[in-house]
């Protein structure tokens, strides 16, 4: 890796969190053990530690979500950040001001750290690149590209569960195609070196580009499960279902919805995973969602400590560390 | 009481906050003493205790309040909390997602109370009977069911200004029909023994079970207001009034609407209070709202302290104590 | 000055910021040297002070605008304040509560500075009339009367570069008629006595008043730029070319859009200045904007440094000092 990982300080440490694509397997097991550490805290009776007093992090969300701006502002206020929420879609932009103008009016402000929303696949590494040297950016998910801090939180529970990568075989199901959350998880999967990763999918819902990743494909959802340790269901995003590109909610139910008896093929101590919200009786059965063998909430459990360590690790990059880099 | 109160741990110490139905005069009085307390706190320079630092608090409102959700949101943060608020109309659920679901996830997250308002009556009593053993439920507000916690700032300030409750004669006047307010303020009264509870209301506004309440029904508001110590506006709904169960605004005014004429048949020292915002000359005069006897901005301003007590106290069941509750 | 100025306590301290009209030039340095000190605390790593400590702040705005709020929100919280954020046109306004309802009522919950934004010219001098005598309140824009922090923050920016003010000459560009900005500058030039000031707009655009104001007027831009020290550019309004009162958007351009040949025509070292958000291309080239002259940036960075300076110092006034000024 010659060419420099804009991810990275000059001394290889975190800066941005954009993608898993490029970073090293060292690197993603230093945040596990980072979010490991903080598991502890986010369980005890005073939930916070004072590593981030003082700094100033932005969700700055062009796209409404609820559930995954709460996360991060969790996360930032138990490191004792203070936050600001904006919704940029309905203010800033609405004046006609463009997107580097907001990003840098908030740098000018002194905020140390931005957690980019976007609909649009490579928006934060935009920001990043035109980013002030005092400032981290954290891709909260960019359009169908990467949604990488998701993708953490599920290495973390998968290593909770299963103990170290190199044995398993993980099984991702559904719309891959149009899935930042499953092109994030790929990555994380093939650089923590699983035995196996597996996509099962209609044909019309497979990236092109996926068995140059290294996953095997399937389209028939018994014969995928066979013998996996883990499955990670995609949650089925309706507004991609008007393209056609999919049969009814009812007959997607029947081939790739999860129920008891399909999971009987995977192994007995399999665990089921998803990113959340859940459409009950699309993509999953009730009774899989809320089983024994689900660790969904458990995901959204450790999202906290998992966001609580990529952020203090961004945090300590070279020009962070240095006050004073801001207009003056 | 054989059958337990959901709103009490096994030590019969406040958990949830719920309805005032059912809680013992001992338990009321002691939010009331609580409450006196943190008076001091809110009047003096730096308004903060830390009683719940470190505690995460969300509020968690299904129908749009911003007053309501202020007034939960200073009371968290002067006991040092951190504090989410989600408006979950236009967030989680848009999304198919259940109400459990949205609420199993923030517990996950380790958050510590949910202050809930919800345009169901039943809908605080629902979530609690499901929430997590480390997680507290305050009622803000459940259709025309329960509004707890504003009863009892009501309480708090008529006990400032009139001392002992079983002396008392109070009036509750307006839409009792509809009102989750009136509804608390009359199991409020009647658990802390005042001696006489009227409800001064038009026919079509008066509960069926009025009478079984102990209360004393009139039609005439001055007729109803002879001699008493005081007087309990209500808000007017204007939605209520499509239903043709009202006359005109004019004529309710007419009829129903607080004067200082009419006032003039109360007690001479009579306090007149209303839960806010006003409408004036709908329910009440301006005169009145802003004469003398007025004491409408102390309730607010005791609503503070008051709900500082009683989310304080609600922190100190058996399951909050202890730590890892969670799922991990 | 006999008649008692509202913004000032009985001792001459600032209690209220409302306008720059009025207030001495001593007042105004003041302001200045104090955001001096505030500048490294915004620059350092842990951006806290804890000056407003239980405090409650409250932007109370009636107006969206995300960049100002936000601006707001820092200071006040670098300051350690306790933050609320009401969007008052979406809430109790809805249900009909007069505004001065409002203000009491926040009041009552013992709040202590309301930073308020408000479509109407007055508003913020309205609020200040009937406020309890504990509370502080800061203009953050009224109609098209005043926006006295933002003209706080320029000659913050133009100190910082010019040193002396009364060597210089400022010329103020662009819709000057509608612009609360540009009343607010005029004024705290005058104050602090700067040599002269210009105002360059289309005849249309020009308030009547103008020359009583003591400045000159010019509707050449070109002409008027010649030998300044500081150009101070003004956003165009969308909304008031609708008035017919302005030509296209192109031939506006044309006139009064400041690009690098007709700067020339300005100092060597005049510097470049920007309310913001600007419109590239409307009212400034993206060249002038972005380039070495500019200081549209530092303006912003100043903002927060300003802001710190006025909150805190409106909260040293006489009712603020002492607790127990609200009801009881």
């Amino acid at each position: 890796m010659n060419k420099h990982n804009i991810q990275l300080d000059h001394k290889g440490r975190l800066r941005h969190f954009l993608t898993i694509e490029g970073l090293k397997r060292e690197l993603l097991t230093d945040i596990l053990d980072t979010a490991e550490s903080f598991t502890s805290v986010t369980e005890r009776t005073v939930k916070k530690v004072p590593l981030l007093r003082g700094k100033t992090i932005v969700n700055l969300f062009f796209e409404a979500s609820t559930r995954t701006r709460t996360t991060f502002e969790l996360a930032a206020k138990r490191l004792s950040a203070d936050v600001l929420n904006i919704n940029a879609s309905i203010s800033a932009t609405t004046k006609g001001e463009t997107l580097l103008d907001t990003l840098h009016n908030l740098e000018a402000m002194h905020c140390d750290m931005f957690v980019i929303r976007h609909p649009n696949s490579g928006a934060a590494h935009f920001i990043a690149q035109h980013a002030a040297p005092h400032v981290s950016i954290i891709n909260a998910g960019d359009g169908s590209h990467a949604h990488p801090t998701q993708a953490m939180l599920d290495m973390f529970t998968i290593r909770r569960h299963k103990g170290a990568f190199h044995k398993l075989c993980v099984a991702i199901v559904g719309d891959v195609l149009h899935s930042r959350v499953a092109r994030s998880q790929i990555h994380a999967l093939s650089t923590l070196g699983v035995r196996e990763i597996r996509v099962i999918a209609p044909r019309t819902l497979v990236p092109a580009a996926a068995e140059t990743l290294g996953v095997h494909v399937y389209h028939d959802l018994r014969e995928g499960l066979r013998d996996v340790d883990v499955v990670i269901m995609l949650r089925l995003q309706y507004e991609r279902m008007r393209g056609a590109s999919l049969p009814s909610e009812h007959e997607y139910y029947q081939l790739f919805g999860l129920t008891e008896d399909k999971l009987a093929l995977a192994r007995p101590d399999a665990i089921i995973m998803h990113p959340g919200p859940i459409n009950r009786g699309v993509e999953i059965d009730s009774a899989v969602a809320d089983g024994p063998r689900s660790v969904i909430l458990q995901q959204v459990a450790h999202g906290t400590a998992v966001r609580m360590a990529i952020m203090s690790r961004a945090m300590q990059h070279e020009g962070a560390a240095s006050a004073g880099e801001a207009p003056s």
